[in-house]
């Protein structure tokens, strides 16, 4: 199946206030650190660091003092960025939530390859669970160091970092924000409306009528378009959109195990399952193993990511592909045009995805 | 299932029959494992476990004890490294020979922690293959940015490489490599041969007699320490060693997935198949599934890694748990310590896995 194009974002439409290169990111002069700025304005560290973060519990003439020697030496933002911003050798960050799961390695490796392109190497760091005896250290980091520029792969980014971000001057794209940003940063996400809709069609074509959802968390934007791709599918070919049939879950394999057991135990068993995640997938296949069913042909089940295992396990999976190299390759060039003064023609991109057939779905079995 | 301790690895007493801890095939000349520092401290390997990772509950004389011992080990850096080497906000390098495959980000998570726990940040590439346009490439980038230490996950890194890594006067210590390192050069990896023991065990202690290996690659040191172990067992057991029980592929599914529908083919079939990773146990579950075996029923399989997806399968893989990120933290710190100016008491460390029962495992069916 290809991609739909009525599927695709509208990132034709213009972009917000992009982020503005005559306030972008400074300059850094020589190797002054945090500790020698404190020194030089005669206060602590802690208080230099209130400062860079533009926490309210200094005075006010304090803080003129260590925000200009802040300035001066670069910490903070005054001037355009320099042609040297991209010299070889030069570094990025991508700081990511957890690095945990299959999919970290994907955009990992796709922002690597984007940035080795150029001559330029990043560096990779977790943001960590909030909350956590480490929690917002990333943001300290990214400052002490000098980041010329970041990707981030922090869903749920608050509008305090983001402040502190600009205030840093430190250009930097979103993947897979879970609000959308504030106007003018750049973002990064996959098409997820379109991969619900190919999934769904794809079952239906092959003669289901009976099809389940299992969806991610349902306060995701990502979930629900997904989910509403999937209600699309439904009402074009005339299908009922029965709400018993759809579950909301998170994105793990234990919680979709169990709402598998449920929708397969149902008087009217659906034929086919999309799940919101290739884990979910996997606890749709042990339900149908623990109820005796084979999957495809008691139970046709797609997933959605199309990570690395999807084409190891049995059968191998159906799935939506998110083109999580892609994705962050798009960020990191974003963050490259930023750093080179040059202003991205849209701060929202969507890449798409497409289908891929595997050995899980199959037409439904006779009645 | 609930977990078989008497399937674990017996490293704590270091002394299968087959294993003499002064010679066994598990170490060799200054290489000190987990189960040693145990032995030593007299206590389980969970307890030094918790030690190294900094879990709460542990006895603070014991903890002590163990501590100090992880530290004579190059387990935990034992001082505060020289402070102009070790600034926060310093980097060091992490290159690994392609960023793809689950284990990457269980390697770099691993090496991410144990950096940030001192405060410092890590750059990640790829090394690429070798022969391409930008092969060696990761070198010159090194040296460009001056890079102050570096984490290696290269596996056949050359000598002219090592030569070029001492003439820059990098501090670097390898993760996993095929062939041991020039005498010096600081290394990690896994305890294969006990693994392949504590795997082939698990299954003797079923109750199985008819047991087939698919390793790794021949040449690989890591695959013929798993399939010696595998041997070791056989012959503890009085059971013979049967060569056309006996693969070698690599470490992929496709491959496995082939040697294994040879292996359920033979007139006497094996009940069990241990095999050379878990992507290689996925294609003898689709083997075992093309022949409508099930698994566990028909045929038991153990894998070797514990790859996330390894408890999200159907069934559940039974595996050899790698502890991927324990083996670049310690690296990590082997680096740290030689920036500091500290030699590590050993350039040579295998960390202990465990073999983790889950469902892919159970008594031969009965014949």
């Amino acid at each position: 199946m290809v991609p739909d194009p009525d599927g695709e974002p509208d990132t034709s439409r213009g972009a917000g206030p992009a982020w503005d290169p005559a306030t972008g990111p400074g300059r850094r002069s020589g190797g002054t650190t945090l500790a020698d700025i404190a020194h030089q304005a005669g206060v602590s560290v802690s208080t230099v660091s209130k400062v860079l973060h533009d926490r309210s519990d200094v005075a006010s003439r304090t803080r003129a003092r260590v925000q200009r020697l802040l300035e001066q030496h670069g910490y903070l933002a005054r001037s355009r960025p320099a042609a040297t911003a991209l010299a070889p050798g030069g570094l990025l960050d991508f700081v990511i939530k957890e690095l945990d799961g299959p999919w970290a390695v994907e955009l990992i490796r796709g922002a690597e390859e984007a940035l080795h392109a150029v001559g330029m190497g990043m560096v990779v760091s977790a943001a960590r669970e909030r909350g956590g005896p480490t929690a917002g250290r990333w943001l300290d980091s990214l400052a002490t160091r000098r980041t010329r520029g970041a990707i981030l792969v922090v869903p749920e980014l608050d509008a305090h970092e983001h402040a502190e971000l600009r205030r840093l001057g430190v250009p930097y794209a979103l993947i897979a924000p879970v609000e959308e940003p504030p106007p003018g940063v750049p973002w990064v996400g996959a098409t997820n409306w379109p991969g619900g809709l190919a999934a769904t069609r794809h079952l239906v074509r092959l003669g289901h009528r009976g099809i389940a959802v299992i969806g991610g968390p349902r306060d995701r934007l990502s979930s629900r378009a997904r989910v509403d791709g999937f209600r699309s599918a439904l009402e074009e070919a005339g299908l009922p959109f029965d709400p018993r049939l759809v579950r909301w879950g998170d994105f793990r394999t234990e919680p979709a195990y169990r709402h598998a057991l449920d929708l397969l135990r149902l008087p009217e068993r659906p034929t086919a399952i999309f799940a919101g995640s290739d884990q979910q997938a996997l606890g749709t296949y042990r339900a149908a193993a623990a109820l005796g069913l084979r999957v495809p042909h008691d139970v046709s089940v797609v997933g959605f990511d199309d990570l690395p295992f999807a084409e190891w396990v049995t059968p191998p999976l159906t799935t939506v592909r998110t083109p999580l190299p892609e994705m962050a390759a798009v960020a990191a060039r974003m963050v490259l045009q930023l750093l080179g003064g040059e202003r991205p023609e849209t701060t929202r991109v969507e890449v798409a995805g497409e289908l891929v057939v595997r050995g899980s779905t199959a037409p439904p079995p006779r009645p």
